[in-house]
């Protein structure tokens, strides 16, 4: 079975996608590794740690990642990531606090070491800006050739940025991060707007999380229901809220349920369009291009293999 | 058999379309619009009389159409033009003029007038801007409804534009009518650079046109020399010419050559990203998108279909 990494910024959906890997019969979760961007990154760490024990996983490694973007000295939580995500990042929701602490190994490290022990049997997925993995790349570059799959959720190549007209959240944090695990040769799955706009979640599917009796299945749902009602807010057009982090997960377990274009990508660094994601013109004739850019998907089943995911391990948790 | 109108500026691709269009047996060539674009608009209806007549095929009716875009006052040639496509438009090569002219009638009537009488027989390939169909629809808006399909070769979803990194020539051109025509709700298929880079013309191609011993083919073959020795100075990475106008032909024929991306699209009109084509965010998870927009190719089944179908027209020809 597939060894997976979470390098995430929790968040609501990355609270989603941490839950969805959890649970999943299809890859072991082996280790999570904390990021900036919905959170900073020691919030987000926190909330792993919580949501872990509550989800009866402790046995899964919690570990620090970066703090801003490679080519910046700090990071600056942006207001409307509080407004969507709640102060505290799991929707304003008390979680009880885990008993245990976080690893002291760097996640950079444990990232590259991971590689060097798992290699082709390991997949990342990074639901954050790609600072860990940028960072893992330039100390490790041998980590291209010799990782199994990288699966982001990040970018937009056929609709606009959710943060500017050209740029996605997670790729504006960290444009030369991206731009450097597109152009390293990595095997790259990238789950953008593109399709995680695609698959949402209603109240009604929350609603069956709640009425598992147990403390994950309502905290869950209390976390989610805030991301759906911000969601009637911000994108009405959308009746739910969005599975950005959760479509990343379903890609790396399921690569089935979506249509990918297979492309040589860039990131654009400067200029009016910075944090674009976009294709390379000169190579569009050459052969086997190491990204994968998802561009459509059987959200029935991204939305309905996470649902059944998440409400067994509801079950099974206190 | 599905009735075809043909709507170019020519243009050394255009004239390759126009030999596909008029050689193929998978449609009825019925009438031939001039635009502005690689040449002024009077230009390339001579080209398209000249060739016609070189191909025996003097039935086929020309029209002129819109000289310049739909909220401009003038067109100019880009220099670029004259430089890819030769000063006439025919790569430099001298055609026979016609003894025949141009029809009278408008060619924005005449396309209204086919959509009326053939309604969903009726496929329109444009492969200049999109102004006619802009004007077009402005007069007869239940052509929106009426036309069976329209193909235009314009825009770039998932590689940057060509004359800017956001927007392709055709669009740049006019892109309130390629908006208009998006928005309208016709059913459009978009064969923008994302495939048309793709699909290649070498010389060893042009080289079995020259062979057959007749003027169509010796012309043709010194035309497209032209395009392909300019294209290795200016994309040398292509190893050939790209094939944008004809790859128009080749998905209006066969649309299982390609591998295409249902969306709402639309064109930015102002900004500094003016003419980029885009999927509108808003509309994702709304069904039947009018626009399906070709983002991959069997370029080889292009290439064979295009050449197969232009050596037995030159073997007919004069």
């Amino acid at each position: 079975m597939k060894k997976m990494i979470l390098d995430i910024d929790t968040g609501v959906d990355d609270a989603m996608a941490l839950a969805y890997a959890a649970g999943t019969k299809e890859a072991e979760l082996i280790g999570v590794v904390g990021t900036y961007g919905n959170v900073y990154t020691e919030q987000g760490v926190e909330n792993v740690l919580n949501i872990l024990e509550m989800l009866g996983k402790t046995s899964v490694p919690v570990y620090l990642g970066a703090k801003h973007g490679m080519e910046k000295d700090s990071f600056d939580r942006l207001e409307v990531s509080a407004k969507i995500h709640g102060q505290n990042g799991v929707g304003e929701v008390d979680l009880t606090p885990a008993k245990r602490v976080k690893e002291t190994q760097h996640g950079v490290d444990y990232i590259i070491e991971a590689v060097k022990q798992y290699g082709k049997d390991l997949v990342i997925v990074a639901t954050g800006p790609m600072t860990n993995l940028g960072m893992a790349l330039k100390k490790y570059p041998e980590m291209a050739k010799e990782v199994g799959q990288i699966v982001i959720m990040g970018g937009a190549l056929t609709v606009p940025g959710n943060v500017s007209p050209f740029t996605e959240a997670n790729i504006s944090q960290d444009p030369e991060a991206a731009k450097l695990l597109f152009e390293s040769g990595t095997p790259v799955i990238m789950v953008g707007l593109d399709v995680t706009m695609r698959s949402v979640l209603r109240l009604s599917d929350t609603d069956r999380w709640r009425k598992k009796g147990t403390i994950a299945g309502e905290k869950y749902a209390d976390i989610v229901d805030y991301y759906i009602n911000i969601h009637d807010e911000i994108a009405p057009y959308l009746h739910g809220c969005p599975l950005h982090d959760p479509s990343a997960v379903a890609a790396a377990i399921h690569p089935e349920f979506f249509t990918m274009l297979p492309l040589f990508m860039t990131v654009e660094t400067e200029g009016p369009s910075v944090g674009r994601t976009i294709g390379i013109a000169d190579k569009i004739r050459e052969e086997n291009p190491n990204v994968k850019v998802c561009i459509n998907v059987d959200t029935n089943k991204v939305v309905n293999d996470m649902c059944q995911t998440l409400e067994a391990l509801f079950t099974d948790s206190k």
